[in-house]
C-alpha cells in the first residue's frame, strides 16, 4: 500500500513541533480515582504513543491521502476548535453526510472533542428523509461530502462543504484551518473533557421499513465499553488493517471509528463498496479485519478476483445469520467469518456466536447451524434476555424468561452499558420500547439447551402453514446450500388449502445461470428437491422465483415487505 | 494436563440442573443504558458461555482439584451466600490468608458478589505484621490456608480454615455448603447487584519498607476497567492457560483473577514458586501466559528443566525493568516478554513499553533499552505525567510537566480509573499521596523525546558522585549483561573522594560460580573492565561483591534498605 510519502498534510494539519500534551483541560470535582469514559481517549492515546503510524489510508479517491496518527489528531483537534468557533455548544448536533472518507472519521472524534453529538446520516436516503432527519436532530452545522450536496434542503445550519481533497482549497480545510487558527496552539489542553460520561455522542437514525426514522441517541460512556468490547472481541491489535466496507455513517460503523483507534491500527477508507478495490486491498494492503453484511460477503466471496488471501483476514458479518455456504466460501479463501447481532439502538453488535473447541471436529453445514445462532452477549454487554411477549396493555408487567428448550419463542430484549440512552425527542417511542427496563429488540429468538440465543424470525417472518410455524430464515439457510443458488430469500405467501406457504426468490450464481436459461421451472423443481431431503414438508417452498437482483433497503437489508407487497398483487 | 474427570467436586460445588439464570437482581433506579461495572460480570459471563470449559487446574497440590466455569461460579455462589449467612454486610472486609490455590480465587469473585471487600493478605509476613492488618481492616471474616494457620492472632472474627482438599470435610467446603443450603436454590437471582460502581472491592496493604503498611482501597470499577486492560494488552484469549506464579495476594494478583475470567481462560494455580513444576506447565500444560518479577524470571530461565517452550508464552514482567540478558534469555526460549509497571496503588500494571515496529530491527542490547522503559499508559487509564516534584509546604501547586528531553528527573504522577480510591482509614496519608489531583508514585523518571517514560531511580537510589548523577538501574541493566551475572543489584556508598560511589552486589550463573571460586577480587576486575566499556567512569561500580544471596521483601523486590545499613557499618 502506497504510505504516507505521497502525500503532504496541509500546513494546519501538522502538529507544532514539541507539542506532547494530549491531555484536556480536566472536568472539576472528581476524585482521583474516576475519570468520565469518553471514546476520544483512545486517539489521544494514538497520537502519543505511536504519532507516525499509518492511521488513515484514503487511497482509492481521486485524490488520495494518508494521515498518520500525530496528524490525524492534529486535524480533530483543529475541527473540534472550527465547531467551536462556529458556534457549536455541548450538546449540539453535527451532522454528516459523507460516503467512508477521512472526514467521517474525523468527525467522530472531532464532534465528540467538541462536547457535540454527531448525528451521521445515510447517503442512500432521499433528499426528503435527509431533510426530516436535519429538522429532528435540529443539526446546526453540516458536513457534506462534495457527492451528496444534491441531499441538502435549504437551511438554516452552516454547511460545510467536504471536497474530499485533502488539500489546501477544500472548503473542509478551510474549515479546519480556521480551528488552527481559533486554537492560537492551545492544543488538546485548551479544550474541556466533558464531565458527564453519559452524555449524548451519536444520533443515529433507523432506516425504519415503517413510519418515520427514529434517532437512537448514544452515550459517551457506552460508546468507549462497545468500542473496547469490539477491539477485544475480534482481536485488534496495532499490527491490524480495517478496511471500510461497512458504511460509518451505519450506526457509527459499529463503534469501530473508536475500536479501530482503541487497538492503534490502521483503517482503509473506501468511498464504494467496490470489489476490484476492496480485493486488491485483501491481496495487497495487509488487510485483516473488516465488517459487512452477508449479502456483501456474498458478493465479495463471488467476486472475479476472489482468491485465498495472504494473511488470516477477520469478516464480521451481521445484519442476519450467514448460511453454511457462505461460510464455507469465506473459510476456503482464508477470511474467518466471526458472527455478530446487534441493532442501531445497541451500538451495533451486542452480541456473538462464541466457538466452541468442539465445532472444530463437526462437518461444516453442522458448524454453521451453530454459528449461525446469535449466541452470547458481548464483553461489556449484560446477557440479553428471551422473554414472553407481554400483551400490549401489560407493558410494566415484569419480563419472563422463555425456557432453554430451543423451541419457545420469546423476544430479544437489553439492557445495560451498550444499550441506547433513548429516541431523541420521541419519548413515547422511548417508553414503548423499554417497557418493562429493557430495550425491545423487536427481534424473536429461542434459547437453546445449551445457552445459545438463536433468531427465528421476526414474527411477520414466520409461515403458518397447515398449522405449522415454519421459519423463513431455517428455509432460507437450507436453500442457500444448493450449489446453483448465489442469494435466496423466503416470505408467505397466501395458500388456499394451507392457508400460507413458503416462497423463494432465487438469485443464480453467475457460473449457474446460464445453465437454467429459459429453463427456471425446472430449477424451482431441483431446488424443490433439494429442499425436500432437508426440510418438513410444510417448510418447503411451494414457489420458486429466480430473479436478477432483490430489493435492498440503503443499509442491505432485503426488503421483505416489497416482496410481500409484489406478492399480494399475483 | 489432568483433566476434570480425574476429580469429582462436592455436592453442593455441582450446578442444579437446567440453572440457566446468571443475573444478580437488578439495583434499582437506574435508566435502561447504565449498568454498574463489576468484574463479577466476567464471571457470570464464563459460567453461561463456557460451563463446561476448565477454569481452574488446582493440579500441583496434595489433593488436586480441577474445576469447569459452571462448578466454579457454582461455588462462588457458595460462597457469597455463606458468607452472608455468617452476617457479612455490604462493604465489610473478609480477609483471605492464602497461597495461590482455589479458595483465594474463590475469594476474588465470592467476596465482591456477597458486596464485601477482599483483603487479601501477604503469607510471607510475620505474625505481627498479619494481626496489624487485620485489626486496622476491620475484618469480620477470615478464610485461612490450613498452612498459614500460625499466623492468625486471636481474633473476634469468624475464621474459615481451608484444607485446600476440595473434598467434603474441609471447613472450607463445608462454610460452601453452608451458603448452598442457605441459598435455597434462589441462585444468582437471590444475591444483589452491588449499585455503587465506585463501592469498595479490594483491601490490599502495601509491604512498605518503611513504617506500617498501608491499605490500598480499589473499587469495582477500576477492577473492571483495569481487568479489562489487562486480558486485551496481554491478548488472552478462551484459548490461553495462565499460570498463576505472581502471589494473587499481591495486589489482587494485578487483576487477573478478573482478566482471566473476562478472557475465558484457563488458569492453573501453583501453592508455591516451584522450578520443576513451572517448568512441566511450561513444556506439558500449555500455558501461555504468566506474570513474574525480573529476579523470578531469572530464576525460571536459570532452571535446569529451562528449555524451548512448545508454544509461545507471553511473560508479563513488572516489579523492575528486565535486563537486556534477560529480555535475551526468555526469547530464546520462546516466552515473549512483556514489560509493565505500576504499584498497587494502581491495580498493579498501569503502563507499558509499547512495541514500535522499528525495535524489530535492533540488536538484543538496543531493543533491550527501549523495552526496559516504562512506556505508556494501559487502555483504560489516563496518561501519566511525570511532573517537578513540588516542595513539601507547596501540595495544593499545580503540578508541572518535566520537558520530554530524557534527561530532566520528575516524579511519576497518576489518576483516573486504575487509580486506587484512598488509603483506608488513613486520610492523611491518602492526602499526601494524592496532592494537586494525582495520585504520587515516589517513582523518579524522565520522559525521553519519543514520549516513552524510563524510571530512573527512587530518589535514594540515585548515585551521586563527583557531582554527577548515576542510575543505580542504568548501572544494573549493564553488569547484568557480563556473561557470568546472574542478579545484580547496585547501590550507593560513601567514598572520601567523589562523596558516593556504587557499590554492586552480584549473584554469579551456576555455571560460572566455580571458575571463579576464591578469585571474587579478581571476577571484580573482570566486571570493573566491563563495565568501563558502557558506563561514564563515574558510574563505575567501585566496589563488587559477589553473594549467594540478595535480601528480598515477601513480594521478591530487592531490599536496597537492607543492603545499605549493611554497608553503613564497613
Amino acid at each position: 500500500m502506497a504510505t504516507t510519502s505521497k502525500f503532504h498534510p496541509t500546513e494546519s494539519s501538522v502538529p507544532p513541533a514539541g507539542a506532547v500534551n494530549v491531555q484536556l483541560k480536566e472536568p472539576k470535582g472528581f476524585p482521583v480515582h474516576v475519570q468520565p469514559l469518553n471514546p476520544l481517549s483512545f486517539l489521544l492515546r494514538a497520537s502519543q504513543i505511536y504519532p507516525n503510524k499509518l492511521a488513515i489510508a484514503h487511497s482509492d479517491a481521486k485524490n488520495p491521502v494518508f494521515y498518520t496518527y500525530g496528524v490525524w489528531a492534529q486535524r480533530v483537534q483543529n475541527l473540534a476548535y472550527a465547531l467551536i468557533e462556529a458556534g457549536i455548544q455541548p450538546g449540539d448536533r453535527v451532522a454528516v453526510i459523507a460516503p467512508n472518507s477521512p472526514a467521517i472519521a474525523d468527525a467522530h472524534h472531532g464532534v465528540i472533542a467538541a462536547r457535540a453529538i454527531i448525528c451521521p446520516i445515510n447517503t442512500r436516503l432521499t433528499a426528503p428523509e435527509v431533510a426530516y432527519i436535519l429538522e429532528h436532530s435540529g443539526a446546526r452545522l453540516i458536513i457534506v461530502d462534495h457527492e451528496y450536496k444534491h441531499l441538502l434542503p435549504p437551511t438554516q445550519a452552516r454547511v460545510v462543504v467536504c471536497d474530499d481533497t485533502g488539500r489546501a482549497g477544500d472548503p473542509y480545510e478551510e474549515f479546519l484551518a480556521s480551528g488552527r487558527r481559533f486554537s492560537r496552539e492551545r492544543g488538546w489542553g485548551g479544550l474541556e473533557w466533558e464531565a458527564d460520561e453519559n452524555a449524548g455522542a451519536a444520533l443515529c437514525y433507523t432506516s425504519g421499513t415503517t413510519g418515520r426514522p427514529k434517532g437512537v441517541l448514544t452515550t459517551l460512556r457506552g460508546s468507549y465499553l462497545a468500542a473496547v468490547a469490539n477491539a477485544y472481541e475480534t482481536k485488534m491489535t496495532p499490527d491490524s488493517v480495517y478496511l471500510w466496507i461497512l458504511p460509518m455513517f451505519h450506526a457509527c460503523g459499529w463503534t469501530y471509528p473508536w475500536a479501530i483507534t482503541a487497538a492503534f491500527a490502521t483503517q482503509i477508507t473506501l468511498r464504494t463498496v467496490n470489489m476490484s478495490q476492496i480485493w486488491y486491498h485483501f491481496l495487497k494492503s495487509g488487510v485483516s479485519h473488516y465488517c459487512a453484511a452477508p449479502t456483501v460477503q456474498i458478493s465479495i466471496v463471488s467476486a472475479p478476483e476472489a482468491r485465498k488471501v495472504p494473511r488470516p483476514i477477520t469478516a464480521v458479518i451481521a445484519g442476519s445469520a450467514p448460511t453454511a455456504q457462505l461460510i464455507g466460501d469465506l473459510e476456503t479463501k482464508g477470511i474467518l467469518p466471526v458472527h455478530v447481532y446487534g441493532l442501531t439502538e445497541t451500538y451495533g453488535p451486542f452480541m456473538k456466536a462464541y466457538t466452541q473447541a468442539a465445532w472444530a471436529a463437526m462437518s461444516l453445514e453442522e458448524r454453521s447451524r451453530q454459528m449461525a445462532r446469535q449466541g452470547f452477549s458481548f464483553l461489556t454487554s449484560e446477557p440479553v434476555r428471551v422473554v414472553h411477549q407481554a400483551a400490549e396493555d401489560a407493558s410494566d408487567a415484569p419480563l419472563v424468561d422463555v425456557p432453554q428448550d430451543g423451541r419457545t419463542v420469546g423476544e430479544i430484549v437489553m439492557r445495560g452499558n451498550i444499550a441506547m440512552k433513548e429516541y431523541f425527542r420521541d419519548a413515547d417511542a422511548t417508553r414503548r420500547a423499554f417497557a418493562g427496563g429493557y430495550f425491545h429488540s423487536g427481534d424473536l429468538a429461542v434459547v437453546h439447551p445449551d445457552g445459545y440465543v438463536a433468531i427465528q424470525d421476526r414474527s411477520k417472518d414466520i409461515i403458518i402453514s397447515g398449522g405449522e410455524n415454519a421459519s423463513s430464515l431455517a428455509i432460507e439457510q437450507e436453500l442457500a446450500a444448493h450449489p446453483d443458488v448465489l442469494e435466496v430469500t423466503v416470505i408467505a405467501r397466501a395458500h388456499p388449502k394451507w392457508g400460507e406457504r413458503a416462497m423463494a426468490f432465487v438469485i443464480l450464481k453467475a457460473d449457474a445461470a446460464p445453465k437454467w436459461k429459459g429453463r427456471h421451472a425446472e430449477f424451482g423443481d431441483a431446488l424443490r428437491k433439494h429442499a425436500k431431503g432437508r426440510l418438513p414438508g410444510f417448510a418447503c417452498p411451494e414457489w420458486v422465483q429466480v430473479v436478477d437482483e432483490l430489493p435492498k433497503t440503503s443499509t442491505g437489508k432485503i426488503q421483505k415487505v416489497e416482496l410481500r407487497k409484489m406478492v399480494a398483487k399475483l
